[in-house]
């Protein structure tokens, strides 16, 4: 039996019945539809007013779902951080992928070369010259593989770290008859969680100068890069208005997770993006006073954030304090309205995009009625 | 296409073959199974010289294979920390269950009356009147569910805070016609990680003197406790010494993760169990010296603990540090012996049991060949 058969088993009989978000086993994980469905329409009308196409990073969502819905409201296609989850969208038709971590191994290039013969529209990074002459050795001149050349923002992670070996990169790739060069990619990833707006945008004009050297470089060595992809949720707003991107990988803004709340992602402050992800969990215990315990912890929220806040269903003022790997303590500020076994409580999620690889379907409300059940398509095809 | 037929469809076919170990796609959970059948055997072994029966714990393996070698070497049934997990292991025909939290809301009660009539051994913990009243009403006289009282080791997480309230729901249960009363629990989470050993022994000394005086108020109350559950990998030995618990709910030592090996489990510092569970890992980036980018991040590993340690693949002193979500540094200590894109790494697990919950697969080898491909059964089923 598997696992999504398992869940579409314990609540397929609740899609359509209204309340049903209160009789579903916890901890489960909430997608409220008519908020993401607003964010997904937001950022298209951003962009498209802004004059870049998006491609939505699939590494937040890992789904079929929302990856449809992302391309129907005008997305050109989704981003993947592995080649797992490029596999994994392919499986549900979504066009347009790029893969925005190198791919090296020889079997894992393998499997680059074949999901491309699949077309549909594929494309991966590099940054190292061997890795550029493995990919070239394993495409096809029938059906050449695009690759971008990926930019080191500073972070140290991947990408290369001058304009030198980025024209030699460049070169290598352009001149492949299995390869096609399809321009450069510059993540800033450190830049999007700048909580102030003008120190982001700041840092963010900083790397933009550095990008235009970049892309001055490639297009004196007669390599205009066709494609410049990049950007996030936190910083859009101002790589739009700086205009050298012509490609956002923007993901998270689906969800908004805390971390993104706690950003300003206008100048104004307006909060364009509003929360759509919850977890809801439930008390199994309560004979301590004010601290009662709910049924998620380490294995329903991930651990890299700050703890999830407490939205409702508690005393104002409650706090969640992970107990463990199944549990967490959320402890009212007073003795008073005490939560007894079996209340419901709604918990944020601090960071969405691993803490959404730790489900394995998307329980999908409008208000308080389960709409649907959707799979985390992608769920741990980290690979 | 389910996950598991994924992890086949890619890694099947090096089943058996020599050296396949350093072809899987990564990165990639890797279980050494004659250390983990050495680990198995040399824990049955202590508990059948200690008079105690083992039960142990699912929610470190979440897997059926597993599951099974430990039953074949004695072990009495299993343990599992939810509902959903108990039911992966029925699936599998796992006998005697043991749910180690309570289970408290209508839907989850109905499914696990629903459990307990398929036979095999279930039982549940419970801390709550009004939960046992639910479970009285819920549970049938033909096939009456066995309940154990849950006893609060002074965590606050789960059980009865008091020897009255021990007492009252041991009768509670005793009395219902749909319920037998099994025992009690008492799980000292807090004590299994001292790692001094005599500060750990001196801990549970005092643990057990308290539960004697709780057991000794259900005998004079006419409720004598027929079985007496709990301990773990870091008390086993102690508690087997102590003689109060007749069953031991030992779960890590299939595995031993760096967190138990810091700790000392006999008095003599033996070591008597060794590490078989590893997260192998791959180069994708090395541009900047001794520091290079591996594939495993957030996604591959729990983060409630240390980051995990190189064990090798890697120059020594090699330190790992996360990268976000998909990504970690392997930092050497000099810029000599620098690893090059595609270079495998060999990493250990700080914390099993939520980083297992991140795989669907365990890759089993015997040394440096794949022998078989299993499925983390209960993944995700934390409901």
């Amino acid at each position: 039996m598997s696992v999504l058969s398992d869940d579409r088993r314990l609540h397929g009989h609740l899609i359509g019945r209204q309340g049903s978000r209160a009789d579903l086993n916890t901890p489960v994980l909430v997608l409220d539809l008519d908020v993401a469905e607003r964010n997904i329409a937001a950022m298209a009308k951003v962009a498209a007013a802004g004059g870049a196409r998006l491609r939505p990073h699939a590494k937040t969502h890992k789904s079929v779902d929302i990856a449809r819905r992302q391309i129907a409201a005008g997305a050109f296609g989704l981003c993947c951080a592995k080649l797992g989850e490029a596999e994994a969208l392919a499986e549900g038709d979504i066009p347009n992928l790029h893969i925005t971590s190198p791919v090296v191994s020889a079997p894992a290039i393998a499997r680059l070369v074949a999901l491309n013969a699949r077309g549909g529209g594929l494309s991966v990074v590099a940054d190292d010259a061997g890795n550029v002459a493995a990919l070239v050795a394993a495409a096809s001149p029938d059906q050449p593989l695009e690759v971008f050349v990926d930019i080191d923002p500073g972070i140290r992670r991947t990408g290369v770290a001058s304009d030198e070996a980025a024209v030699a990169l460049a070169r290598q790739i352009a001149e492949a008859p299995t390869l096609r060069f399809g321009g450069v990619q510059k993540y800033c990833g450190r830049e999007q969680h700048i909580e102030d707006f003008a120190a982001r945008r700041e840092a963010i004009v900083a790397q933009t100068q550095a990008l235009k050297a970049t892309l001055a470089a490639l297009t004196e060595a007669g390599l205009p890069p066709p494609v410049v992809t990049g950007g996030g949720t936190g910083t859009h707003r101002i790589d739009l208005e700086l205009g050298v991107f012509n490609e956002l990988q923007v993901g998270s803004y689906v969800f908004m997770d805390d971390q993104y709340l706690a950003c300003g992602l206008t100048e104004g402050d307006s909060a364009p993006y509003e929360r759509s992800l919850f977890v809801d969990a439930r008390v199994v215990s309560a004979n301590h006073g004010p601290l009662v315990t709910v049924d998620a912890g380490f294995k329903a929220f991930s651990t890299d954030a700050d703890p999830p806040a407490v939205l409702n269903g508690a005393p104002a003022g409650a706090k969640f304090a992970f107990m463990g790997d199944e549990h967490g303590a959320v402890i009212a500020p007073g003795a008073s309205d005490r939560l007894k076994v079996g209340d419901l409580v709604r918990l944020a999620v601090p960071h969405c995009d691993p803490t959404v690889n730790l489900y394995d379907s998307y329980h999908v409300v409008r208000g308080d009625t389960l709409v649907d059940i959707w799979p985390v398509s992608a769920r741990g095809r980290s690979r």
